[in-house]
Protein backbone atom coordinates (compact mmCIF):
# COMPACT_ATOMS: atom_id res chain seq x y z
CA UNK A 1 0.00 0.00 0.00
CA UNK A 2 1.67 3.23 -1.06
CA UNK A 3 0.22 6.80 0.76
CA UNK A 4 0.86 9.94 -0.51
CA UNK A 5 0.41 12.49 1.99
CA UNK A 6 0.45 16.29 2.51
CA UNK A 7 2.21 17.29 5.29
CA UNK A 8 1.62 20.79 5.00
CA UNK A 9 3.64 24.01 4.88
CA UNK A 10 6.40 22.97 7.42
CA UNK A 11 5.44 23.86 10.76
CA UNK A 12 3.91 20.06 11.93
CA UNK A 13 0.50 21.78 13.47
CA UNK A 14 -0.96 22.58 9.73
CA UNK A 15 -0.45 18.29 9.11
CA UNK A 16 -3.97 16.91 9.31
CA UNK A 17 -5.28 13.81 11.98
CA UNK A 18 -5.73 11.32 9.21
CA UNK A 19 -1.99 12.41 7.94
CA UNK A 20 -0.37 11.73 11.08
CA UNK A 21 -2.33 8.23 11.78
CA UNK A 22 -0.58 6.93 8.56
CA UNK A 23 2.66 8.39 9.38
CA UNK A 24 2.50 6.33 12.55
CA UNK A 25 1.48 3.20 10.93
CA UNK A 26 3.65 3.33 8.11
CA UNK A 27 6.32 0.74 8.07
CA UNK A 28 8.56 3.61 5.84
CA UNK A 29 8.76 7.02 5.46
CA UNK A 30 10.00 8.46 2.20
CA UNK A 31 10.47 11.85 1.69
CA UNK A 32 12.83 15.00 0.91
CA UNK A 33 14.94 15.90 4.45
CA UNK A 34 12.80 18.85 4.73
CA UNK A 35 9.64 17.08 5.06
CA UNK A 36 11.35 13.74 6.85
CA UNK A 37 13.01 16.20 9.57
CA UNK A 38 9.23 16.55 11.22
CA UNK A 39 8.18 13.14 12.17
CA UNK A 40 9.89 10.43 14.32
CA UNK A 41 10.16 7.74 13.39
CA UNK A 42 12.58 4.46 13.20
CA UNK A 43 12.97 3.97 9.39
CA UNK A 44 13.07 7.05 6.84
CA UNK A 45 14.45 7.26 3.48
CA UNK A 46 15.58 10.26 2.04
CA UNK A 47 15.17 11.47 -1.36
CA UNK A 48 17.95 12.83 -3.07
CA UNK A 49 18.83 15.25 -6.14
CA UNK A 50 17.75 12.11 -7.92
CA UNK A 51 14.43 12.05 -6.63
CA UNK A 52 12.75 9.86 -9.49
CA UNK A 53 15.67 7.18 -9.21
CA UNK A 54 15.65 7.29 -5.25
CA UNK A 55 11.72 6.95 -5.22
CA UNK A 56 11.59 3.95 -8.17
CA UNK A 57 14.04 2.22 -5.83
CA UNK A 58 12.95 2.57 -2.07
CA UNK A 59 8.83 1.77 -3.48
CA UNK A 60 10.65 -1.03 -5.10
CA UNK A 61 12.34 -2.44 -2.05
CA UNK A 62 9.54 -1.81 0.08
CA UNK A 63 7.09 -3.13 -2.46
CA UNK A 64 4.88 -5.16 0.22
CA UNK A 65 4.94 -2.74 3.24
CA UNK A 66 2.77 0.49 4.14
CA UNK A 67 4.98 3.42 2.32
CA UNK A 68 4.20 6.97 3.39
CA UNK A 69 5.46 8.86 0.88
CA UNK A 70 5.61 12.90 2.38
CA UNK A 71 4.93 15.84 0.19
CA UNK A 72 5.42 19.24 1.47
CA UNK A 73 1.91 21.24 1.11
CA UNK A 74 -0.42 19.40 -1.03
CA UNK A 75 0.52 16.59 -3.25
CA UNK A 76 -1.62 17.39 -6.41
CA UNK A 77 -0.40 20.55 -6.04
CA UNK A 78 3.14 21.51 -7.23
CA UNK A 79 3.99 18.17 -5.09
CA UNK A 80 4.81 14.60 -5.53
CA UNK A 81 1.83 13.56 -7.41
CA UNK A 82 3.16 14.52 -10.72
CA UNK A 83 6.85 12.98 -9.90
CA UNK A 84 5.33 9.26 -9.05
CA UNK A 85 2.99 9.76 -12.20
CA UNK A 86 6.12 10.33 -14.25
CA UNK A 87 7.81 6.75 -13.00
CA UNK A 88 4.46 4.62 -13.81
CA UNK A 89 3.38 4.90 -10.30
CA UNK A 90 -0.44 5.41 -9.92
CA UNK A 91 -1.74 3.09 -7.17
CA UNK A 92 -1.54 5.28 -4.76
CA UNK A 93 -4.38 6.82 -2.26
CA UNK A 94 -3.36 10.20 -2.18
CA UNK A 95 -3.84 12.46 1.20
CA UNK A 96 -4.33 16.28 0.61
CA UNK A 97 -2.40 18.66 2.50
CA UNK A 98 -2.11 22.31 3.61
CA UNK A 99 -0.68 24.48 0.44
CA UNK A 100 1.43 27.47 1.42
CA UNK A 101 -0.97 29.10 -1.48
CA UNK A 102 -3.43 28.83 1.07
CA UNK A 103 -1.35 29.86 4.26
CA UNK A 104 -0.73 33.27 1.46
CA UNK A 105 -3.78 33.67 1.30
CA UNK A 106 -5.19 33.23 5.10
CA UNK A 107 -2.11 35.33 5.70
CA UNK A 108 -3.33 38.29 3.54
CA UNK A 109 -7.32 37.85 4.14
CA UNK A 110 -7.72 37.35 0.49
CA UNK A 111 -9.89 34.77 -0.90
CA UNK A 112 -8.29 32.51 -3.26
CA UNK A 113 -11.48 32.01 -5.47
CA UNK A 114 -10.78 35.22 -7.04
CA UNK A 115 -7.06 34.66 -8.08
CA UNK A 116 -5.29 32.80 -10.77
CA UNK A 117 -3.02 30.57 -9.36
CA UNK A 118 0.15 29.36 -10.62
CA UNK A 119 3.36 27.91 -10.16
CA UNK A 120 6.40 28.73 -11.86
CA UNK A 121 8.63 25.52 -11.19
CA UNK A 122 9.51 24.03 -14.57
CA UNK A 123 6.48 25.90 -16.32
CA UNK A 124 7.94 28.08 -18.61
CA UNK A 125 4.86 28.49 -20.31
CA UNK A 126 3.24 29.75 -16.71
CA UNK A 127 5.37 33.19 -17.21
CA UNK A 128 3.61 35.01 -19.95
CA UNK A 129 0.51 33.68 -18.40
CA UNK A 130 1.52 35.50 -15.64
CA UNK A 131 2.97 38.67 -17.58
CA UNK A 132 -0.70 38.55 -18.99
CA UNK A 133 -2.81 38.98 -15.91
CA UNK A 134 -0.38 42.00 -14.18
CA UNK A 135 -0.85 43.27 -17.51
CA UNK A 136 -4.76 43.24 -16.89
CA UNK A 137 -4.56 43.83 -13.73
CA UNK A 138 -5.84 40.88 -12.88
CA UNK A 139 -5.17 39.10 -8.74
CA UNK A 140 -2.62 36.40 -9.22
CA UNK A 141 -0.97 33.53 -6.54
CA UNK A 142 1.85 32.75 -7.63
CA UNK A 143 5.15 30.25 -6.56
CA UNK A 144 8.06 31.41 -8.30
CA UNK A 145 10.78 29.71 -9.79
CA UNK A 146 13.70 31.86 -9.34
CA UNK A 147 11.76 34.97 -7.73
CA UNK A 148 14.45 37.65 -8.92
CA UNK A 149 14.64 36.28 -12.87
CA UNK A 150 11.34 36.03 -12.75
CA UNK A 151 10.67 39.51 -12.12
CA UNK A 152 13.25 40.40 -14.81
CA UNK A 153 11.79 38.88 -17.18
CA UNK A 154 7.84 40.84 -16.23
CA UNK A 155 9.98 44.21 -16.29
CA UNK A 156 11.99 43.30 -19.49
CA UNK A 157 8.41 43.00 -20.98
CA UNK A 158 6.78 45.64 -19.93
CA UNK A 159 5.79 45.17 -16.99
CA UNK A 160 5.59 48.71 -14.79
CA UNK A 161 8.75 48.35 -11.93
CA UNK A 162 6.73 50.28 -9.47
CA UNK A 163 4.09 47.77 -9.08
CA UNK A 164 3.93 46.40 -5.77
CA UNK A 165 3.36 42.88 -4.76
CA UNK A 166 3.23 41.18 -1.50
CA UNK A 167 6.14 38.16 -0.85
CA UNK A 168 5.41 36.15 1.80
CA UNK A 169 9.11 33.93 2.69
CA UNK A 170 8.88 30.49 4.82
CA UNK A 171 5.23 30.94 5.96
CA UNK A 172 4.86 29.06 9.21
CA UNK A 173 8.85 28.40 10.04
CA UNK A 174 10.00 30.67 13.17
CA UNK A 175 11.95 33.09 10.09
CA UNK A 176 8.64 33.83 8.06
CA UNK A 177 8.45 36.92 6.63
CA UNK A 178 5.81 38.82 4.64
CA UNK A 179 6.38 42.42 2.30
CA UNK A 180 5.35 44.25 0.29
CA UNK A 181 7.78 45.69 -2.21
CA UNK A 182 7.91 47.25 -5.67
CA UNK A 183 9.04 44.90 -8.49
CA UNK A 184 12.76 47.12 -8.80
CA UNK A 185 13.54 46.29 -5.24
CA UNK A 186 12.51 42.81 -5.38
CA UNK A 187 15.90 42.73 -8.00
CA UNK A 188 18.11 44.32 -5.26
CA UNK A 189 17.45 41.53 -2.17
CA UNK A 190 17.44 37.69 -1.28
CA UNK A 191 15.12 35.66 -0.52
CA UNK A 192 14.00 31.86 0.29
CA UNK A 193 13.44 28.67 -1.90
CA UNK A 194 10.31 28.56 -0.21
CA UNK A 195 8.20 31.69 -1.17
CA UNK A 196 4.89 32.74 -2.73
CA UNK A 197 4.04 35.87 -3.89
CA UNK A 198 0.55 37.95 -4.30
CA UNK A 199 -0.27 40.08 -6.70
CA UNK A 200 -3.78 42.32 -5.54
CA UNK A 201 -4.96 43.26 -8.46
CA UNK A 202 -8.48 45.66 -9.48
CA UNK A 203 -10.64 42.45 -8.53
CA UNK A 204 -9.90 42.57 -4.85
CA UNK B 1 -9.55 37.17 19.98
CA UNK B 2 -11.91 35.72 17.06
CA UNK B 3 -9.99 32.81 14.92
CA UNK B 4 -11.81 31.72 11.75
CA UNK B 5 -11.05 28.44 11.61
CA UNK B 6 -11.36 25.94 7.85
CA UNK B 7 -12.39 22.52 9.64
CA UNK B 8 -11.82 20.38 6.38
CA UNK B 9 -14.32 18.56 4.14
CA UNK B 10 -16.59 16.93 6.63
CA UNK B 11 -14.44 13.93 8.02
CA UNK B 12 -13.07 15.63 11.17
CA UNK B 13 -9.71 13.23 9.95
CA UNK B 14 -9.05 15.99 7.56
CA UNK B 15 -8.69 18.72 10.44
CA UNK B 16 -5.15 19.81 11.46
CA UNK B 17 -3.95 19.82 14.65
CA UNK B 18 -3.61 23.41 14.93
CA UNK B 19 -7.46 23.60 14.35
CA UNK B 20 -8.37 21.53 17.27
CA UNK B 21 -5.86 22.81 19.65
CA UNK B 22 -7.81 26.31 19.46
CA UNK B 23 -11.32 24.25 19.21
CA UNK B 24 -10.46 23.11 22.24
CA UNK B 25 -9.56 25.81 24.35
CA UNK B 26 -11.93 28.26 22.89
CA UNK B 27 -15.23 29.53 25.01
CA UNK B 28 -17.27 29.76 22.32
CA UNK B 29 -17.65 27.53 18.30
CA UNK B 30 -19.60 29.53 15.98
CA UNK B 31 -20.83 27.90 12.88
CA UNK B 32 -23.28 25.95 10.84
CA UNK B 33 -24.99 22.81 12.10
CA UNK B 34 -22.79 20.69 9.90
CA UNK B 35 -19.92 22.12 10.87
CA UNK B 36 -20.98 21.95 14.89
CA UNK B 37 -21.88 18.61 14.44
CA UNK B 38 -18.60 17.43 14.03
CA UNK B 39 -17.21 18.78 17.34
CA UNK B 40 -17.62 18.38 20.80
CA UNK B 41 -18.22 21.18 23.05
CA UNK B 42 -19.86 22.83 25.73
CA UNK B 43 -20.89 26.29 24.25
CA UNK B 44 -22.20 25.98 20.44
CA UNK B 45 -23.43 29.06 18.78
CA UNK B 46 -25.53 27.98 15.63
CA UNK B 47 -25.73 29.90 12.09
CA UNK B 48 -29.01 30.21 10.72
CA UNK B 49 -30.16 31.43 7.31
CA UNK B 50 -29.64 35.37 8.66
CA UNK B 51 -26.30 34.46 8.43
CA UNK B 52 -25.01 37.72 8.89
CA UNK B 53 -26.59 39.31 11.56
CA UNK B 54 -26.26 35.81 13.37
CA UNK B 55 -22.84 36.22 13.24
CA UNK B 56 -22.38 39.92 14.26
CA UNK B 57 -24.71 39.14 17.23
CA UNK B 58 -22.97 36.26 18.69
CA UNK B 59 -19.82 37.99 17.94
CA UNK B 60 -20.62 41.21 19.98
CA UNK B 61 -22.24 38.89 22.81
CA UNK B 62 -18.64 37.27 23.27
CA UNK B 63 -16.74 40.53 22.75
CA UNK B 64 -13.83 39.37 25.06
CA UNK B 65 -14.10 35.82 24.66
CA UNK B 66 -11.55 33.35 22.82
CA UNK B 67 -13.98 33.05 19.76
CA UNK B 68 -13.61 30.30 17.29
CA UNK B 69 -15.60 30.57 13.96
CA UNK B 70 -15.73 26.90 12.04
CA UNK B 71 -15.92 27.17 7.94
CA UNK B 72 -16.57 23.84 6.28
CA UNK B 73 -13.47 23.35 3.77
CA UNK B 74 -10.92 26.46 3.63
CA UNK B 75 -12.54 29.67 4.96
CA UNK B 76 -10.58 31.53 1.89
CA UNK B 77 -12.02 29.60 -0.80
CA UNK B 78 -15.78 30.34 -1.09
CA UNK B 79 -15.96 30.35 2.82
CA UNK B 80 -16.47 32.48 5.66
CA UNK B 81 -13.91 35.02 5.22
CA UNK B 82 -15.97 36.83 2.54
CA UNK B 83 -18.76 36.88 4.88
CA UNK B 84 -16.77 37.95 7.93
CA UNK B 85 -15.33 41.17 5.81
CA UNK B 86 -18.52 42.23 4.45
CA UNK B 87 -19.93 42.64 8.15
CA UNK B 88 -16.95 44.64 9.08
CA UNK B 89 -15.09 41.58 10.95
CA UNK B 90 -11.22 42.31 10.07
CA UNK B 91 -9.31 41.54 13.07
CA UNK B 92 -8.89 37.80 12.75
CA UNK B 93 -6.76 35.06 13.03
CA UNK B 94 -7.34 32.42 9.81
CA UNK B 95 -6.28 28.72 10.08
CA UNK B 96 -6.59 27.48 6.71
CA UNK B 97 -8.46 23.99 6.29
CA UNK B 98 -8.46 21.21 3.63
CA UNK B 99 -11.14 21.76 0.35
CA UNK B 100 -13.27 19.82 -1.31
CA UNK B 101 -11.37 21.06 -3.95
CA UNK B 102 -8.20 18.95 -2.90
CA UNK B 103 -10.35 16.07 -1.86
CA UNK B 104 -11.59 16.07 -5.77
CA UNK B 105 -8.15 16.57 -6.85
CA UNK B 106 -6.82 13.77 -4.52
CA UNK B 107 -9.45 11.35 -5.70
CA UNK B 108 -9.08 11.49 -8.81
CA UNK B 109 -5.85 12.15 -9.19
CA UNK B 110 -5.00 15.50 -10.86
CA UNK B 111 -2.83 18.07 -10.10
CA UNK B 112 -5.18 21.24 -9.27
CA UNK B 113 -2.34 23.80 -10.43
CA UNK B 114 -3.30 22.58 -14.16
CA UNK B 115 -7.11 23.26 -14.08
CA UNK B 116 -8.96 26.33 -13.96
CA UNK B 117 -10.76 26.51 -10.45
CA UNK B 118 -14.13 28.41 -10.19
CA UNK B 119 -16.88 28.18 -7.79
CA UNK B 120 -20.64 29.36 -9.22
CA UNK B 121 -21.77 29.58 -5.68
CA UNK B 122 -23.35 33.38 -5.99
CA UNK B 123 -20.81 34.13 -8.84
CA UNK B 124 -23.16 34.05 -11.91
CA UNK B 125 -19.86 35.54 -13.97
CA UNK B 126 -18.35 32.88 -13.36
CA UNK B 127 -20.74 30.58 -15.46
CA UNK B 128 -19.59 32.19 -18.27
CA UNK B 129 -15.87 31.74 -17.42
CA UNK B 130 -17.07 28.03 -17.32
CA UNK B 131 -18.89 27.92 -20.77
CA UNK B 132 -15.27 29.38 -22.04
CA UNK B 133 -13.52 26.64 -20.79
CA UNK B 134 -15.11 24.01 -21.58
CA UNK B 135 -15.74 25.26 -24.99
CA UNK B 136 -11.98 25.94 -24.89
CA UNK B 137 -11.41 21.87 -23.77
CA UNK B 138 -9.29 23.66 -20.92
CA UNK B 139 -9.43 21.89 -17.50
CA UNK B 140 -11.79 22.91 -14.72
CA UNK B 141 -11.92 22.28 -11.34
CA UNK B 142 -16.10 23.92 -10.48
CA UNK B 143 -18.13 23.88 -7.50
CA UNK B 144 -22.10 24.33 -8.43
CA UNK B 145 -24.24 26.84 -7.53
CA UNK B 146 -27.35 24.69 -8.91
CA UNK B 147 -25.72 21.45 -10.56
CA UNK B 148 -29.01 21.15 -13.32
CA UNK B 149 -29.44 24.40 -13.97
CA UNK B 150 -25.89 25.35 -14.53
CA UNK B 151 -25.69 22.59 -16.83
CA UNK B 152 -28.69 23.55 -18.58
CA UNK B 153 -26.77 26.84 -19.27
CA UNK B 154 -24.13 25.40 -20.72
CA UNK B 155 -26.16 23.21 -23.17
CA UNK B 156 -28.06 26.20 -24.17
CA UNK B 157 -25.29 27.84 -24.91
CA UNK B 158 -23.69 25.39 -27.08
CA UNK B 159 -21.71 22.98 -25.03
CA UNK B 160 -21.98 19.48 -26.30
CA UNK B 161 -24.12 17.69 -23.81
CA UNK B 162 -22.24 14.36 -24.64
CA UNK B 163 -19.42 15.97 -22.52
CA UNK B 164 -18.59 13.80 -19.59
CA UNK B 165 -17.26 15.49 -16.55
CA UNK B 166 -16.61 13.86 -13.02
CA UNK B 167 -19.01 14.62 -10.02
CA UNK B 168 -17.94 14.17 -7.00
CA UNK B 169 -20.48 14.20 -4.26
CA UNK B 170 -20.53 14.32 -0.44
CA UNK B 171 -17.17 13.50 -0.08
CA UNK B 172 -15.23 11.87 2.76
CA UNK B 173 -18.69 11.38 4.77
CA UNK B 174 -20.31 7.54 4.69
CA UNK B 175 -22.37 8.69 1.54
CA UNK B 176 -19.54 9.68 -1.04
CA UNK B 177 -20.06 8.88 -4.27
CA UNK B 178 -18.21 9.94 -7.36
CA UNK B 179 -19.14 9.70 -11.18
CA UNK B 180 -18.46 9.95 -14.89
CA UNK B 181 -21.49 11.29 -16.46
CA UNK B 182 -22.60 13.21 -19.97
CA UNK B 183 -23.99 16.50 -19.35
CA UNK B 184 -27.60 15.49 -20.83
CA UNK B 185 -27.62 12.49 -18.31
CA UNK B 186 -26.68 14.88 -15.42
CA UNK B 187 -30.22 16.48 -16.36
CA UNK B 188 -32.44 13.65 -15.41
CA UNK B 189 -30.31 12.60 -11.76
CA UNK B 190 -30.26 14.27 -8.23
CA UNK B 191 -27.42 15.82 -6.67
CA UNK B 192 -26.41 16.61 -3.06
CA UNK B 193 -25.20 20.32 -2.40
CA UNK B 194 -22.18 18.63 -1.41
CA UNK B 195 -21.10 18.82 -4.95
CA UNK B 196 -17.85 19.01 -6.66
CA UNK B 197 -17.62 18.92 -10.35
CA UNK B 198 -13.97 18.30 -12.93
CA UNK B 199 -13.21 18.23 -16.41
CA UNK B 200 -10.20 17.05 -17.66
CA UNK B 201 -9.61 19.09 -20.60
CA UNK B 202 -7.27 18.34 -23.45
CA UNK B 203 -4.18 18.98 -20.86
CA UNK B 204 -4.88 16.36 -18.93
Amino acid sequence: MIYLIGIGPGDKEFITLKALKIIKKADVLIGSKRALSIFEHNNKVILGKNIKDDLKNAIERYKNKEIAILSTGDPCFSGLLKTLKSIGINNITIIPGISSIQIAAAKLKISWEDYHILTLHGKPKNRDKLLKYLKNNENVIFLPNNLKDDIKYLISNGVNEELEIYILENLTYENERIRKMKLKDILNDEFSYLTVCVYKGEDD
